[in-house]
């Protein structure tokens, strides 16, 4: 089926939904699924509506063009994609390569749908396994300490390969912020604790010292400010005092690569707008 | 906030969404919620929206008429509803009292919202609890096996107090096909089991019996079909070789009374849509 | 049947298991129940066996005392506890009824295994329910402010009923070091977040401010350092962008219900033993 | 550390866990852990018990038979296991790849201790990958519709690859009595629903036409009657009218490999006893 999806944010008020509906029906679409948000407190309406595009008057190339006097009347913010804008994924990993592995065969499934022309990891370990996998892998070390420079390369690589997200897979290397700010909501981690609980390293050991009876993993968009940004999913997994750290991690680790697939899911299927530092995911 | 809730349901064509919009935006109503599916295999389209009526151009009490030729046009079962349509709930139990004190608690404190005028039982043991939390209560034992003439003052009880939704908050008697089509779609049960696993009586038995490493329950409308109509939610609780008969009932109680509070919650607040043998549960 | 139930903990070393079934065998008792933990980095051994009394050769009273001569060659720490050892628990509440309620409904029917001797609450509103629910009822207001006066007369009340344990039912009352350490491990609470997040007055909205996608809530003892105690048991509830902060109070409540209610019984079963500022509790 | 683990069920009878306590002490072993289960409904009595050897005065070799005198006189089954002992797993599948990938991954990392000496399936799409991962694949196609040729040829190769454990990997193909007889206990399966519910072919159509609310998938040991062997794991996700078939299919994917994971890696760890057509799983 060939549609078109758009995502739209706007202070909320009269006439919305009527609105994008008229626009899509007197243009001979037919909305197949709409989702709408209204945060009251903030006064901010949010709609996900997809419409199939077979009849359509407007050919797909013109209708973000066409939709925008109807979002300047109503100051909305929004995006239009189709089937055909495939993203183009970069999975970043350390040492450790469940969420890595688990991604890519998601990806050779077909049920994460996207491009992925680059895995890049600061140890050399993966790239037997992806190569065979068919994507290219760059071993970018941090030499001499110059995490600055290794940052740099990768930029660059994000670049060239033109790179609409970025996936960290348990990438254990801090961004700079100027990096994060290059892809404003289009990095995401995964980050092994229930945020806002144990924010920064071995979050696993901090669980195990305050005898929790539950760990959690927390899927976010990176922003400047480590483990604070917009949270896409979270999940957690029971424990207890039979569980060692070893078990902690081992449990941790089937919620990491769950929680990950699906924010990076919620992401490419347009399903997720970000406002201040909250997420709206719909079909959730 | 004064709104209007209509629930739609119809064969699924172009223009739907825009018809409804279009309706309370020119009549001058604000859409405060809106939630649409369609199942693309029976080709069927389904809506909840919700809007505000302060200001709307046509009063109450004509929404429904106001809004027929519209409906007939485009084939539509619709309903609307207000605020101030205050649903009258009988909750019925047998000996087990958790799933109704339990409700009447929700009721009480306003976490749901309708009316009780009655509490029926085939059991006297409630009547003291049942009357200091305000609410009639009907005694009505089965005598000499005689099921029907039970039933029949039930059935009385229910048509005099004008009832539009009965709860079975763990109600052991069986009903006749008679009297549940008497309440289609309007009579709401809990069955101790992860429905359709462990039909019929004892399931808490028979999954002790095969070894099930969880129990669930199951809330759905009764249908004429014991433990077969629509299903409204579902939930279970991890058990293991550890847990007796007993306790397997114990942690279910705590279940059923989750589950069919959530399924009343869902159905007085008019988000449950059947079609066929299945429901669409607006807002989960 | 007639048992006896005794908690271990000690340093790890040889012969631990075989001391205690031989105790129990040679005086012919028989195990009926036993779990065994030991903590590996702290190298501390714990242990909850169960066994039957009935023609056991040591009478109840004398079974600690007879003992008493392998705890102290093994330097153990240990506790024996019979079926007749009612424990005498104090109930305390504030506005929200939620969780008294529902414990008391527990106890009522058998599930939980205690004498309430004492509801008390900084509130009067409770008093006719829980009258009627045949329990005493003290309102305890905080009078000009002076909370010290009101905890003397809490304290003394719970020494006049000989209170073994308190439960903070949502008492939203700050309890004084000095009160804490009264009761030590002899006080749970029931928190509205999932510790160590959101720590302190207000969870659910700190909660909703972050954009959480599950809400939780934790049960433990109390100790002088605001939730910061030993964690009995946790749980969570997912939420969405839909929920209010209304929303996360109502699916809150629903856990806090169920989460107090296990720790309860845990400690009533003496399944728990807490060291440092964790808990092992037998048979999860 | 070296350990000794065994696993024991008998007749309930006084002095079992001191018998078995008695015998690691006197002969200088310490037990490191212990857990021990009673159905008291049939009498039997369960235990696993793992101590250290380091010093133990009996050689590995000949525990077992030094024990064989109080087994007999206890009427006891037992075994007797050693961390040397490691298991000869054959993994099964067909065409769905995402439980032999993640459990081949599981067993890569060392998260699941075993040898893979046979990668088994009746399609060849594997051939490449499970060969770079270092197992050797057979491809076994059912040829002309003769599965009981297939089997034969499967069988023969599981006897000359000294296969302990075989896991059915989502394998599609029914085993016949016969072959399941030869593998008593020794075979596991994952079953794509939530057992006793939707027993044979495409439980995910099945669960999607019923409407439920909740898919489940279930790990058992394969025994002559399909789907009906002695449940190992089960677990369950959350699906709502939105969910396509497709979606059930998706969803359910990621259970199977973690509870297909849980059930293979409490199998490996001598963590299961199997009795009637239950399971006893230690440390759950």
């Amino acid at each position: 089926m060939s549609t078109a999806t758009m995502l739209i944010s706007c202070p909320d008020q009269r006439g919305l939904v009527a609105a994008v509906a008229n626009f899509v029906f007197e243009n001979g679409g037919n909305i197949v699924q709409s989702a709408q948000h209204t945060d009251h407190g903030e006064g901010v309406f949010f709609q996900r509506v997809e419409f199939e595009t077979t009849g359509f008057q407007i050919p797909n190339s013109e209708i973000s063009q066409a939709f925008a006097p109807i979002a300047t009347r109503l100051n909305m913010d929004y995006s239009v994609r189709f089937p055909t804008d495939v993203a183009r994924v970069a999975v970043l990993a350390s040492k450790q390569g469940h969420c890595l592995y688990d991604l890519l065969f998601r990806f050779r499934m077909g049920e994460l749908r996207a491009e992925v022309p680059l895995v890049a990891s600061n140890h050399p370990d993966h790239e037997g396994a992806v190569g065979f996998l068919g994507h290219d892998y760059s071993y970018l070390p941090v030499v001499d300490g110059d995490k600055a420079a290794q940052e740099k390369t990768l930029l660059s690589l994000l670049e060239a390969k033109k790179i609409d997200l970025v996936v960290l897979a348990r990438y254990m290397q801090v961004l700079s912020p100027a990096f994060v700010n290059a892809f404003p909501h289009r990095i995401i981690n995964i980050h092994h604790s229930f945020l806002p609980a144990f924010v920064g390293a071995r979050p696993y050991h901090q669980a195990f010292e305050r005898g929790v009876k539950l760990v959690g993993v927390t899927a976010h968009y990176a922003t400047a400010d480590l483990d604070q940004g917009p949270i896409i999913d979270q999940d957690v997994v029971r424990v207890s005092h039979r569980d060692s750290i070893e078990d902690l991690i081992r449990k941790g680790r089937d919620l990491e690569k769950a929680v990950l697939a699906r924010a990076v899911r919620a992401h490419l299927e347009h399903r997720v707008i970000v406002y201040g530092n909250k997420t709206v995911v719909f079909g959730v």
